[in-house]
């Protein structure tokens, strides 16, 4: 966060499909709550009534019709903009924790990198929609491509979950997501690393130590 | 159109509440179609199966939810985004003539001069969008604030229509769209102004007359 006004934290775990995110942004509300904290588990796309329906409409299959890369990025920072201005913000402002389920990085490894898009754009809309807010910690759950998708395709047998728009993507997609995960933890600060092919125990150890850091 | 590959014509429709967009270009496509020419109809936010589910999310009274301004305007341009590339780009390559029951100018006009959103982000979009794509012709339809809304309301009442986001606003807020509109229709050469207060008839006589520079 740039803005001295605040007080929380804003903290984003991000990765590809299955690495553990959802698993681990739980554990470390559980974590933080336990220490007293206000923490705040959101997701995006998504975090607002109003975002949760732009999520739909992004995630559902089209039949027939193609959604263009570009519709699918302005959809994907409409739902930020609502998310960051109900949500993060005021929560940040009281002096909360958020934690958060994808985010901005996302945008960037997924629109960016899968799809191809340009970056300057996404770096334009990012502007307009976060002005100048940034995570405080970007936990990165990095781990081969199968470790994860395997993770994924059990969880979602179990559950019957629906496949979305783009788990139906080709192992290049999934690749070239994961390489621009991997370039924004090179380049930027906030990110940390974590080792999510580990047992799970293991996986939390390192996530405690990190969260460690800004308590 | 500044892309000469492109042979149609593209013509937009512009105004407030019921001053007669939806009834004049179904007469406006009546008349071209007669005279030979492949005619669309389409109308944003909207014109594609996901631009208008998009739309629904922009239209829906959301209970307890605000919709942030900038939300607001990521939506019509993600929208916009779609119906461009599926449909209006398409139509233009083969020659057929689109007619468009608003456009961006009424973007400028709600967002910008009714919501207040900062004109340079709303251009910025625009470029972003549209990269030079323009109408060739917009045709502003302009009555009294209190004609329109007299008519859209008569329409209403007669078809049971819901009260949608927009129409909850208050006077002022269609004020500054109106001023919007003639300011826009001042400003670019591509619109013309029509005295939508007239008899219908009378209004119609001018569209034609519009239509067929060009014929
Ligand atoms: N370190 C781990 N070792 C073994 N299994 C794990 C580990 N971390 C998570 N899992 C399991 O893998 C599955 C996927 O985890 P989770 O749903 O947290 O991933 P995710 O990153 O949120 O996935 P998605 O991208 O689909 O939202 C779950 O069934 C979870 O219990
Ligand atoms: N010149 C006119 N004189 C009288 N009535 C008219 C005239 N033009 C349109 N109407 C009537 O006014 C009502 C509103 O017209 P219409 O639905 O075409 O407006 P609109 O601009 O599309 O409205 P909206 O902004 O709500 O979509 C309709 O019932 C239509 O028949
Ligand atoms: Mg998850
Ligand atoms: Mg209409």
């Amino acid at each position: 966060m740039t803005n001295d006004t605040m007080q929380g934290r804003f903290i984003t775990f991000e990765g590809g499909e299955g690495v553990g995110k959802s698993t681990n942004i739980e554990f470390a509300a559980h974590w933080l709550h336990e220490r007293g904290f206000e923490v705040i588990v959101t997701r995006e796309p998504g975090g607002t009534e109003i975002a949760e329906r732009i999520r739909n409409d992004l995630l559902k299959a089209h039949h027939g019709e193609t959604m263009q890369p570009l519709t699918e990025l302005l959809l994907v920072f409409a739902a930020r903009a609502q998310h960051l201005l109900q949500v993060i913000k005021p929560a940040l402002e009281r002096g909360a924790w958020v934690l958060c389920d994808r985010f901005t990085d996302s945008t960037i490894a997924y629109q960016g990198y899968g799809r191809g898009l340009d970056q300057t754009t996404i770096h334009a809309l990012k502007e307009l929609v976060q002005q100048g807010l940034e995570p405080d910690l970007t936990i990165l759950l990095d781990a081969p491509l199968d470790v994860g998708m395997g993770r994924a395709q059990r969880r979602g047998q179990s559950a019957g979950e629906e496949t979305d728009r783009f788990e139906v993507e080709q192992r290049a997609f999934f690749e070239r997501v994961q390489q621009g995960f991997q370039a924004l933890a090179a380049s930027e600060a906030r990110f940390r690393i974590v080792d999510a092919s580990q047992p799970l125990a293991d996986v939390q150890t390192h996530v405690v130590m990190l969260l460690e850091e800004w308590v």
